[in-house]
C-alpha cells in the first residue's frame, strides 16, 4: 500500500543475513562461476601494503579499543560525514575538537543516534563493509538500528572485552600476511620498533610518507623542518641537507621494513628545476618566504627526485593524486585534518607527469603506482600509459571508487587497455582495522564475479579466470609491493 | 537474409504493444522483485517540483490544444532538433520564425515527416516517453510510422476534442499532486493567479527564475530591468534597490505558492563581491557598460546572494550548470531560444562552489539542489559535496541525461558516495505536458529494477528496497522541495 | 587449493575452442535473441572505410608477407606496447630501429616471447582478437602460449606459403566489398594505380591524409611542402598556392577512388584567419619561423578551409582528436613514430569546434565524422552536437576504445541522444589486414547483444531490431562514406 503521508523514514527491523551469494550477478550461470572462484580465495591470506591502522594497536599487547562508538565511529569520517551531510552536528557525534576542548561523551547516546540513521548507508559500501564487520568479527546477528542500538553495543563491548578481540589476536585470526601502515618521514617508529622487539611475529611494516617536508606551503612545514633535523642529527640548512636528510630517513624506514613510499599531490603536475633553482625556493621558504607558484614547482621538482631516489633505493612509489584537502574550513578550523571534507577535482596525467616520465618512464627498477579520484583518467591516460611505461602500475580504486560499482567502472575502464597485469591487486586503504576482512571480501567476490562475466561470455576461459583470480586477490600485491616470502 | 542494397530504411509495421516489464532486466529473479517495487508505485501520485509546462494550461477551463503537431511536435525541441539533425530544415517543420514570420502551415503534412522518420527516436528517451503517451493517453494502438501517420493524427485530433482532454482532466487523471512551472522574476504570475481564483483545487505553484535580470550581459537586461521595476513600483536605480527588487519579487512568488527557486549558468563559478564593487558593475550595466568578466563576477556574486535570501526565506534553491544555449547562430537568429541547439560543456564544482559554500554549506536552513550535464562529475565532485555538506542535495540526471542509461549511470555513480538520501527524487522538466505520466512511469521502473538489482546481489534486503522505492517515486521530491501535505 | 607462494604466473593448456556465443550475455533470453541478430549479419560483406591497410599488398599479386612475426607481431603496436610495459625492450622484440640499424633477427625466438606473454592480453580486445584469427584464419586449434608458440609458428609459416593466403585471395574470402587505406597528401598513390591496372576488381581506395603539411610545426614540413610542390608541377611558394595544391591534390585522390579526408589534431581547436593573417604565417614557416600559437591558429583555420572544401568537392570529412603522439621519446627518438607511445588527453569539441560550425554545421552537404579518444565528450559534446547539427556524424569507438567494453560504453552514452542514424557504423581502423574479419565479428557481436538487451528490456521490438542490426554492421558504413553500389 502506498503510504501518501509518510514522510518520515521508517526502519525495518530483522535478522541480519548475508548471503552467501552477495554482489554476484544474479544470472545463474554467472553466479555458479563467480561461485567456484571466490570459493579459491576465500580463505586466502590478506595482504595489506597500503592503510592507515594505527600501529600503536600492536605495539603494546593488552591494547585497550575504547568504548563501541570510539573504535567504530568516532575515527571513520566515512561514516560520520554521511550523518553531517544531513544535519547532525560533528560536536553531537563526539568528533573530537581540533583544540582539545570538551565534546560530547555519552557514547551510547552517540551510538543511538548513528543506528538511527543507518539507513542512510543503504547501497554504499561502509555499509557494506559494517553489516559485514558486525556479524562476521563480532557476532551481531540482529539488523543494525534504532531499535536495536543499545543491544548491539552492549554485544559489542563485551567482545572488545574478551582476549581474543585484542588487537594481535585478530590480526591472526583475519590471516593477515603483512600490514603496511602510513608514517611521516619524521617518524621515529617507534611503534614498529616495539613490535620487532616484542617477538610477536605478526608483519607490519612502515610506510614512507613525506608530505609534510615536501610541501613547503604547509603551515607546519618549518616545524617539521625541524623534527627531520632533530631525527637526522643535522641541521637542515640547505636544499642539499634536505636530500641527504630524505636519503637517510628512506633509508631508516627501509631498514625497518618498508618496501613502499607514499605521496600525495593536489595534481600530479611534475617538473625538473636546476639545483640552484630548488635551492633558491629551499632558502626562501626557510626564511618564511613562500608562494603558491613556488611551492608547486618544488613538489613538483620533488617529485622527480623522489623518483629518482625509489630507483635508487628500490622502494616502490605510490602517488595519489586529486583530492582538495579540508575544503569546508569551517570543519578544518573547529576539528582540523580527515573529517570527511577532503573533495576530489579534475586531474591530468598525460601532460602533467611528463618531466618525470621523459627521465623514468622507461626504467624497469621503478615501480610507480598511480592512484585517482577522478574515474576520467581510467580509460582516457593512466590504463594507455600503464599499457605502455614500464614503470607504471596502477593502484586499485581509490577511496569514493573503492566500492561495488567503484571496482566494477575500475575494471570495466582500465583492463582491456592496460591488462590485468600492469595493475597492483587490491589496498584496503583503511584506519578503521576490524573492517580489514570485509574489505578484502567483498574485493574477492567483485573479482570473482567480473571473472566469472567474462567466462560466460566466452572471454577467459575457466582455466584462465582461476589463475586470475589469485593474481587478483593475492599475488599482485605482493609482487608489486614487493612483499618477499616471509 | 541480408539486403546488401537497400539503403534506405525500411520502417516496420505493427501494433503498439507496450510490454508490461519493459526497463526491467531480463533476468529472471531480478525481474520478479522489479515488478513487486513497481507495483508499489505505479499509482501513487505524481510530484512535479521543476518543469516548464505553460500555466495558461489551467487557467483556462476551456483551453484549446491546436493540432496534434502543435500540442505534440512543434514546441518539443528534443524531438525536432532530430530531424532537423538529418536535414530536414526547421522551415518545413513548421517551427515558428523568431520575427514572426511565416513558416509553413500544413500540420498534417508535418506530421506525416516526424512519423515517416519516428524511427529516428529508436532506443531514445523521447521515443520510449512518446510510445507510451500514445497508447496510454491518447488509445493509439498501431505502431507510429509513415503508414499510420494520418490514422494516427485523426485519432489524436477526435480526443482532444473530448471534455475529459481538457488540461484540468487530464492534470486530475495524471494524478498530479503538485505542478511547479518556472517563471521569470518579472511575471506578475496572472495565470496562477487565475487558477487560484477559479476555485479548482489542482495545485500549480510558480518557481522564482531570475536569469533575465541577473545576466546582465543578456541583450534583453535593460528590458527586463525596467520591467523589474514597473512590476516592484520602484525604480530600479541602483543595486541596492535591486536587491530589495528581488526580495520583494520572491515574497510575492512565495504567497503565490512557489516553494522554490531556479537558476541557471554557463559555470558554477562564485564570488564575493564588495558591495561597493557590485554597484559599480550595476551602474555601468545601466549605463549599457558590460563586459564579460564583469558579467561574470556580477553572476557569481548574485548567487551567493540568492543563497542568502534563500538562507533567510527558506525557498529551496535549484542550480543548474553547464550548458552553452544557442550554439547555433543561424538557428537562434532565425528562430530563438530552446531549439535544440543548447550543447553541454565540461563543468567543474569543487573550486567554483567554494566562495559560496565556505559561507552557507554548513548552514542545515539551505537546500541546494544541484544539477550537471557533465557526467563526470557525478563521482568526482557532485557525490562527494553532498556526502559532506549539509546544504547540497543532488538534482536527478537532467535534460539528455533523464533517460533510460543515463539514469541508471547516476545511481552507479552517486549512491555509493551521496547515498539515497542525498538525492532529491525524480523531475520531469517537460514543456510537453501529456508526456508527464511517462516520465515518471520510466523513472519508476528505472528506480524499481536498480533496486532489485540491489536486491538479488543482497546488497539491500527486500523491506529496505520497499522502503526505498516509496522515497524514490515520491517521499523525497515532497520532503527536499518542502512540498507539506495537500 | 590456494598456491600461496606460486609467485609466478602459470599459463594454461589446452585447445582453443572459439564460443559460438562469446561476446553474448549470459542471460538465456537475452542470448536466443543476440544469435538470431548476429545470424543476420555474420555473412554480410565487410565495408572497412577507415584503415591504414598497406596498399603494397595488392599491388603485387604475388606478395610475401615475411615470417609469422614479420605479419602479425612486429608491427602491431597494440601487441608490442603490452610487452614493452612489462619489461621487455623493444630490440629484444625485434622492432627496426628509426635509424635502419641492426635489431635482433630470429624472429622464431620473438615469438616464443609473444607466446609466453600472451597471458597478459587476457581480456583485453588483442587477445580476443588475435585468438579468432589463429583460430579461424590461420586454423590453430592449440591454445597460444609458450608451450605451443613453436607449432604455431610452423603452422601459420606453411600456411602463408599457400596460394589462398596471398592478400587478394583473403580480401575475397573475407569478402571485403570495400577497403580504404590512409594516404599522404603527397603520396603518387602509386600502389592504388596499379591494382586499378591490374584488372583484379578489389576495390580498395585511398582516402585523403594532409597532415604532413597542414602541422607547420612538424619537423619534416618543410620537405613535405617540398614534394607537395613537386607533385603538383608549381612551386608552393604562397598560402595562395597552398590552397590551390590542396584542392588539386583533393581532386586527384578522388579520381582515384577516394570518398573521404581523414585529419588529426591534438585538440579540436578552429579558429578563422584572414587571407593575410594565413599568408603571413604560412610566409614565415616557409624561412623556418614558426612558433606553437601560430602552428595552432593556422592548423585550426585550415580545419575550416578543409571542411569548405569538403563542402565543395564531397569527400566526407573526418576528424580524430585528442591524441598526444610519441609522448615517450626515448622509444620516438630510437624507434619512430607509432610504437604505443601515444596517450589520450582530454578534449573539448563545444567550444573548440563553434567557428568551424558557425560557418558549415548547418550545410546539409557536409559529412564531419568525429572520433574522440576522450569518452567523456560522449554524452556531454558529441552526442548534443550529433543530434542537432546536420553536417556532424559521430565516428565509433577509437583506438583503445574499439573494444568489448568500450563499444558497450559508446552505445550506452551516445544512443539515447544522437541516436542510431548519427552515427556511421564501424570502422576495423587496422593495420592488420588477417584482423579484419575478427573485428568486424566482434563488432557485429556487441551490436547484436546490444540489440537484444533493447529488445529483452521492451525498448524496440524485434522487428526494429533487425533493421538496425544491417544498419549498423553495414548500411550505416555504406551510406555515411558514400561507398557507392559496387
Amino acid at each position: 500500500m502506498f503510504m501518501k503521508d509518510a514522510a518520515q523514514i521508517k526502519i525495518n527491523v530483522g535478522k541480519i543475513s548475508l548471503s552467501p551469494d552477495r554482489y554476484f550477478s544474479p544470472d545463474p550461470a554467472q553466479r555458479e562461476i563467480a561461485r567456484e572462484l571466490y570459493d579459491e580465495v576465500k580463505d586466502a591470506p590478506l595482504v595489506c601494503p597500503h592503510g592507515h591502522v594505527d600501529p600503536a594497536m600492536f605495539a603494546d599487547e593488552n591494547y585497550q579499543y575504547g568504548t563501541p562508538t570510539e573504535l567504530l565511529f568516532i575515527p571513520d569520517h566515512y561514516i560520520f560525514r554521511m550523518l553531517y551531510s544531513q544535519g547532525h552536528t560533528l560536536e553531537s557525534l563526539g568528533i573530537p575538537l581540533a583544540d582539545g576542548g570538551e565534546v560530547k561523551r555519552n557514547h551510547r547516546k552517540i551510538w543511538q543516534i548513528f543506528a538511527e540513521n543507518f539507513y542512510l548507508f543503504r547501497g554504499t559500501p561502509t555499509g557494506m563493509w559494517l553489516t559485514h564487520e558486525l556479524a562476521d568479527v563480532f557476532g551481531v546477528n540482529e539488523k543494525f538500528n534504532g531499535d536495536t542500538a543499545g543491544d548491539v553495543y552492549d554485544h559489542i563491548a563485551a567482545q572488545l572485552e574478551k582476549p581474543e578481540f585484542r588487537p594481535r589476536r585478530l590480526f591472526e585470526k583475519f590471516k593477515i600476511e603483512v600490514l603496511a601502515t602510513t608514517d611521516a618521514a619524521t617518524d621515529a617508529l617507534d611503534h614498529h620498533r616495539k613490535i620487532r622487539e616484542s617477538g610477536w611475529n605478526g608483519r607490519i611494516v612502515p610506510t614512507f610518507r613525506p608530505d609534510g617536508i615536501i610541501n613547503i606551503d604547509r603551515p607546519d612545514w618549518g616545524e617539521n623542518i625541524g623534527k627531520l633535523g632533530e631525527i637526522c642529527g643535522f641541521e637542515i640548512s640547505s636544499y642539499k641537507k634536505f636530500i641527504n636528510a630524505l636519503e637517510n630517513r628512506r633509508s631508516f624506514f627501509k631498514e625497518m621494513g618498508a618496501t613502499a613510499t607514499d605521496h600525495a599531490a593536489l595534481t600530479p603536475f611534475t617538473v625538473e628545476l636546476s639545483e640552484q633553482r630548488a635551492e633558491d625556493i629551499f632558502q626562501r621558504a626557510l626564511q618564511g618566504e613562500k608562494n603558491e607558484i613556488e611551492a608547486k614547482l618544488f613538489t613538483g621538482h620533488l617529485l622527480i627526485e623522489m623518483t629518482r631516489m625509489s630507483v635508487e633505493d628500490g622502494l616502490v612509489m605510490q602517488f595519489h593524486a586529486g583530492s582538495y584537502r579540508n575544503h569546508n574550513p569551517q570543519v578544518y578550523q573547529k576539528f582540523g585534518l580527515d573529517k570527511g571534507a577532503d573533495i576530489p577535482t579534475a586531474t591530468e596525467f598525460t601532460h602533467n607527469l611528463k618531466p618525470l616520465l621523459d627521465k623514468f618512464g622507461n626504467d624497469a627498477r621503478l615501480t610507480l603506482i598511480l592512484f585517482t579520484l577522478d574515474e576520467t583518467t581510467y580509460s582516457r591516460e593512466l590504463a594507455p600509459l600503464a599499457g605502455h611505461y614500464p614503470a607504471i602500475k596502477l593502484g586499485p580504486p581509490w577511496w569514493f571508487h573503492d566500492s561495488l560499482n567503484g571496482m566494477r567502472r575500475y575494471r570495466d575502464q582500465v583492463m582491456e587497455t592496460a591488462g590485468i597485469y600492469n595493475t597492483v591487486g587490491f589496498n584496503d586503504d583503511t584506519r578503521a582495522f576490524p573492517s580489514i576482512p570485509a574489505r578484502h571480501d567483498l574485493a574477492r567476490r567483485v573479482d570473482a564475479d567480473w571473472l566469472a562475466g567474462l567466462v560466460v561470455r566466452g572471454v577467459l576461459d575457466s582455466g584462465d579466470a582461476q589463475e586470475v583470480i589469485h593474481d587478483l586477490s593475492y599475488r599482485l600485491a605482493r609482487k608489486s609491493y614487493k612483499i618477499a616470502a616471509n
